[in-house]
């Protein structure tokens, strides 16, 4: 799989890639990162790539020359599956989205910042648009770490252990279980006794009924889909 | 504002701390943010942080021993409004969480990585459980940062011009206007001509009606409300 991120602050994206599973991911070539400076296509020697919005109003907008450029260069050199605009008015993601983008090929994630990125290239140029979250941010950068950390972590080699992504929240619809390591008891605060027990099928059991019964406390809705 | 991230992974949040709106209000010292590094609490010379779960299963789980400590510390030193641990079983992060938060003094935010903290920490450390979204991270990391970022940027003084944040989608339980900005005219695609007729009353009418018919289409739910 290969992700590029056109973003007009790269440099934010800098430690987050460099580290844990996700430059894992890169060292194993089963994932290509590429982040994009957007004011490496933009269209005057003074590197600018936003200006006000029409109209009046406080705020920036991201102008639709350098992203254009970016985008037309990047589908020169192959084809892509989405080009995906981090928005907060986007499609809610989760980890459904996550699952079906895990699957594709090559991904472009298009970073707002300020204002947003000017219309015409979300009528033109976008194939997606994703939210991360009823929230706005400074920008799309993090938002677009989101899901790139999400779909990554899911390419089969990616984690140590495959078996560790199947069992986290989400996955089956059920909230994951309490889990407690060493020490056994920690100033008067004891694991449960079943989790030492050695039992299989009960320590299954029994961490089946947390899931439960945490989703049924904290996220009823996921039971009634 | 100060915010204290605990992580086994600090170096994930490196370069996002140091740019953008956060290092300006940093610089203007409108907020104190400090990454915390749990190793530096770790339990033995080895650096040990985390440990198998109890019970058996793929997936590491970070100890109370180091949280706990680093908790302790901290709160030796000043009062905090609130624990947050951040997992996907956690409340749902919003808009108006992100105004709560940004209101208090002293936050803690705890990331969990690998299968999570051991649950002891979260019944006696934790005061709020936070998630960002329906999907499922490799640590939380970036969850912490979305936070901080959403929280951050709502303090008087931080965004350059304050009224840009009142503006953004969410605010009013509408999603944003369309934006555009030059040029007018980009390759036979216009900027609709409202925009550029100067007249106040009739833009703002315009993008009134534009976040309305926008809102209604995407997020119907968010006008019910």
């Amino acid at each position: 799989m290969r992700i590029d991120i056109i973003t007009c602050l790269p440099q934010l994206l800098d430690s987050f890639f460099a580290a844990s599973i996700l430059k894992r991911a890169q060292d194993k070539q089963l994932v290509e990162v590429q982040v994009h400076d957007l004011r490496e296509y933009a269209i005057n020697k003074h590197k600018q790539v936003d200006d006000y919005a029409f109209g009046g109003g406080a705020g920036m907008v991201l102008m639709i020359e350098p992203i254009a450029k970016c985008i037309n260069l990047l589908k020169q050199q192959r084809t892509y599956d989405e080009v995906i605009y981090v928005t907060p008015d986007g499609e809610l993601f989760g980890q459904k989205t996550a699952n079906v983008l895990s699957l594709k090929q090559n991904l472009i994630i298009l970073c707002g910042h300020y204002k947003g990125v000017d219309e015409r290239v979300r009528e033109h140029f976008v194939t997606r648009e994703i939210s991360i979250g009823d929230y706005v941010l400074s920008g799309g950068e993090l938002a677009a770490a989101v899901i790139a950390d999400s779909v990554i972590r899911l390419i089969p080699g990616v984690l140590s252990d495959e078996t560790s992504a199947l069992t986290d929240s989400f996955q089956d619809d059920l909230l994951a279980p309490p889990v407690y390591t060493r020490p056994a008891d920690y100033q008067g605060w004891k694991v449960p006794e079943v989790l030492l027990s050695g039992h299989k099928a009960n320590i299954e059991k029994w961490r089946y009924e947390q899931s439960l019964e945490r989703t049924r406390q904290r996220r009823p809705d996921l039971l009634a889909e």
